[in-house]
């Protein structure tokens, strides 16, 4: 069955929430928290890939690591710098990155505004 | 490989392109065009699923079809009208949109400006 998710969230104020998606908030190993929405996935029966939206506090970092799955990313707020294994990218609004499976890679927020940006991954890839 | 697609357009304009990624335009059904960017795909080694990018004129539609593969959508400009089967609904930026494999369904630009939205398939959806 399709399925729509209606945005509720302010754009302008960093504020991102969508109708029957939840905000899922976690632990970085810096201590500041993330924020995840799988805006298209499981929940919704999507058999092949997952949508998801993440928000990174100013300062903050995705851990850096690998992972067999690939990982397809568009910034939609802020400023990034991403590391894949040894080279170092700055990014900004509406940039795109492919990270290949098991390809070392981190995004850290350099910007001074929360980042924002889509991570779509293969069913595989979300756990 | 990874790689990145630095955004070379203007938001604010309707401008969208990004270094390394083609503009495919391509006839509607009513004689206007729309215009397709992959934004990942095979041309980047993305070995499971494809993101497009679509920018339909105003007033314009996509065709009203089905066929076996989903989509993932998100509204990135402007307004739209889609149909899910029998269903109609009204989208903005930032409504997610979730599409089975075999359900019929269609957008329709509804508002005065270019209507941009990405598409997320499966491999197999894009040819």
């Amino acid at each position: 069955m399709s399925i729509i998710h209606k945005f509720e969230g302010k754009t302008e104020k960093g504020e991102y929430q969508w109708e029957g998606v939840q905000a899922n908030q976690f632990s970085l190993p810096d201590n500041s928290n993330y924020i995840k929405h799988i805006l298209i996935g499981s929940d919704d029966g999507a058999p092949t890939f997952v949508i998801r939206f993440f928000q990174l506090p100013v300062g903050s970092s995705s851990p850096l690591h690998k992972h067999p799955h690939e990982h397809g990313v568009l910034i939609l707020r802020g400023k990034a710098r991403v590391q894949i294994n040894d080279d170092f990218q700055e990014l900004s609004i509406m940039d795109t990155v492919f990270i290949s499976g098991e390809d070392l890679h981190q995004f850290v927020n350099i910007g001074n505004e929360s980042l924002g940006f889509l991570c779509v991954v293969p069913k595989s890839g979300e756990y």
